[in-house]
């Protein structure tokens, strides 16, 4: 067979097996594996069993890991061609409210909506239904092929949903088995629903907590007031002097590291027409508020923010107290992209903000998260293959996006394995993934399996 | 008599009634007249009772006049010279924490310290024993002339302690005979310890608390920080632009009625030598942080202050949360002084603040308190007098002060009665008032009483 006649014949055997793909994922929807609720440990190993069983049917060597928490499922499988990881998680987030949720979240069900056809369960989406599109891809190529595609591990956690405590000890105690050309990640999504997206950039995380002092007790501001420095008025000129008047961040050398976008990655973005109408309008805002002369998506993937994520201080009961507090509080976090180090930028900007306390005032500090940003390599071959697999399959063109939030994993990858991580998914906004009533939509979970199926043609 | 020698012998007839005055006050302090706690009423009114008796001996014509809440006591006596009216309070704040107390709050005691001897009791400075001052000058100048120095009205509350519930409408029903040619409120200290002061200068308060709100829900920052409105950084940048690099209040027309201090009271407050570096050393500061070539002084009587009194928004709680808040609080005062106009300051800031509202943000307003300052007219000869009084009998010159905080009386007195006020006292820093161990100086209770004899042979 030709790569082309035999990728034909291996779509129609996802398109004809569809309804026994979906009975397989009702299967493992129905095993209740809350990760983070001690009374569920059970399931999260009958989870791990099924899962273990199904790789089983598909020729691999598989294995439930036990963990101190849950057990990992590893599997080893195939030959030649790149060597692939691929990670997904069996464990779910709890269900409560339960009240919310239309029907037993594990008893999952096919059901008709406006928008399509969805399977409705916990789970569905996040991540059940994404994991077993990578599985069921690799079923119907072996009942083509008889075999499977190239060199798989397939590596299945179920503590994702409650902090991944074993995962990094497991990731050092198990490097050489683990160790692949690049790991294939499924648990984003598509960008706004409809494009499918690669994530190669995630912003990291640096948080900070501060208090100001100045009186050694709370004053009269009757009595104080007007000769005695107010810790909040302090505090606030501070923070307001983080950003200038176009909202650029005035921290020295806060941009070290930063760059600007490729051309290539920047016209990816404006082909994505990214409506922030929409974005902003669900949330009761209008006007993109960051950095002038940047679009929305620089905004919320490739810039760095400062942000306040909360303040207090003085009398904030009801009615009123004319007090000059001792103290005010600030907790501020930075969302860093690019080569920017987190550690520079916690001493620079402690440095900042001591630089401009008057008189009479000092500050303690608390240091919180401390994360660089995640930035893909897409020089392995396999991210232009899934570009152009998934722009083929959903027939409009595959971006490179990234994530203003942190996915750790694809971190953990690079640091404890060394090796690269694509993260690609069907999720959809609309997915209420952590909340009642979660879905998968059947298109995704359909066109989920064809897409890997078509990068897998590519690859092996 | 020539005045000179009379005001001698009332003088020597204070001197030696000494010890039956403090009888007298022991007497009264012995009544537990706890205005805000209902277990005390019957106190209350026994200490109302008293005072009727002790002003009757003196040969008023008094009566304990009910209220809704405690009694007031009004006297009437004497003729001839100025009406003066003589405002008191014979009622006491609570004792609690009793544990931090030496020994029984309403068992008062003669005790020798280091600093002199003082009497020990609860309202022994706060007001019993400044109120008695006034009544034990009468005492002595009857003894010695065989009536009151002139036509006298006499007006002691029983809810200063307890926010005067009854104060304005039994000023309102009782305007004619309470109206005099004006009131003296015994209710004050001296400045710094040592400076006899009267007060001409109270300052008013004018309270705002703002809720600024961006989206309809508190957002996640990874998803959109960068893109969204931070409600606490737009607060904290308007709140930092109240004050320019100066110390003066930005907002526009902030300081109409302000005026300059003129040069008499200048010169006065220059001679009072303020140990700003004292006052500010006992709350742990050191460096006056109001309007820059403004003395401290001026700072904390003369000029009106912004000041933020608290502030809330975002995650306040241990350790971190990256949200994007929806809304962010702080709650604004300012003291003010001169002929600033509260309503036109609370219009002219609502304006400012809304005219720095970026899109999508919108504002709710809470008001607060607001009292316009207390400027007492000097051009009463009472003034002049008590200035030269408190000076003889202090040996060092009085002061027209001003006093950070406000005390209503004065201002009502002129509110319902159409009366000016004349504020001055003789407690000191350390009494105590409201804390434990509460006391009052002896020399504070003698030289209180001289003080008002003196003043008073000069008026009547």
């Amino acid at each position: 067979m030709s790569v082309a006649t035999s990728l034909d014949a291996v779509l129609s055997r996802v398109d004809e097996s569809l309804p026994e793909a979906l009975e397989r994922l009702m299967a493992l929807l129905r095993i209740p594996s809350i990760s983070t609720d001690p009374a569920f440990k059970a399931d999260c190993a009958r989870a791990a069993d099924w899962l273990v069983a199904d790789l089983q049917s598909l020729g691999f060597e598989a294995s439930a890991r036990p963990t101190p928490g849950h057990p990992m499922v590893v599997a080893q499988g195939g030959e030649g061609g790149p060597h692939l990881l691929f990670y997904g998680h069996y464990d779910v987030q709890p269900v409560d409210p339960l009240s919310l949720w239309d029907r037993d979240p594990f008893d999952p069900e096919l059901q008709d909506t406006p928008k399509g056809r969805v399977i409705r369960a916990r789970g569905a989406s996040d991540d059940k239904g994404q994991l077993m599109t990578f599985l069921e891809a690799l079923r119907a190529w072996k009942s083509v092929h008889g075999r499977l595609p190239c060199r798989l591990t397939i590596f299945l956690e179920g503590e994702e949903e409650s902090g991944s405590p074993s995962l990094i000890p497991f990731l050092e105690a198990n490097t050489e088995e683990l160790k692949a050309d690049i790991a294939l990640i499924c648990d984003t999504g598509l960008f706004q629903d409809t494009a499918p997206a690669i994530v190669t950039m995630l912003r990291g995380l640096l948080g900070e907590e501060m208090t100001i002092r100045a009186a050694n007790k709370d004053l009269h501001s009757g009595m104080y007031g007007g000769a005695a420095q107010n810790p909040i008025r302090v505090l606030s000129r501070i923070l307001a002097n983080m950003h200038d008047a176009t909202g650029r961040i005035t921290i020295p050398q806060f941009y070290d590291g930063v760059s600007e976008l490729p051309d290539a990655i920047r016209a990816q973005w404006q082909a994505l027409a990214f409506d922030h109408a929409t974005f902003l309008g669900d949330v009761g805002l209008s006007v993109p508020a960051g950095e002038q002369d940047r679009t929305p998506l620089e905004m919320i993937w490739s810039r760095p923010t400062a942000e306040i994520n909360g303040i207090w201080g003085g009398y904030t009961g009801d009615g009123f107290k004319t007090v000059l507090p001792a103290e005010a509080h600030a907790k501020v976090s930075f969302r860093l992209v690019g080569q920017q180090d987190p550690d520079a930028i916690r001493v620079q900007f402690r440095k900042w903000v001591e630089a401009q306390l008057p008189a009479d005032c000092t500050i303690e500090w608390k240091g919180h998260g401390n994360s660089p940003a995640g930035v893909m390599e897409i020089d392995n071959p396999a991210f232009e293959a899934a570009r152009a697999a998934l722009g083929e399959e959903w027939g409009r063109a595959a971006a490179y996006v990234g994530c203003g939030g942190s996915i750790p994993i694809a971190g953990y990858f690079k640091t404890y394995l060394g090796m690269d991580a694509m993260l690609l998914g069907f999720g959809r906004d609309d997915d209420q993934i952590h909340s009642p009533n979660e879905k998968y939509d059947l298109e995704c979970f359909h066109k989920g399996i064809r897409s890997w199926a078509r990068l897998l043609a590519k690859l092996a």
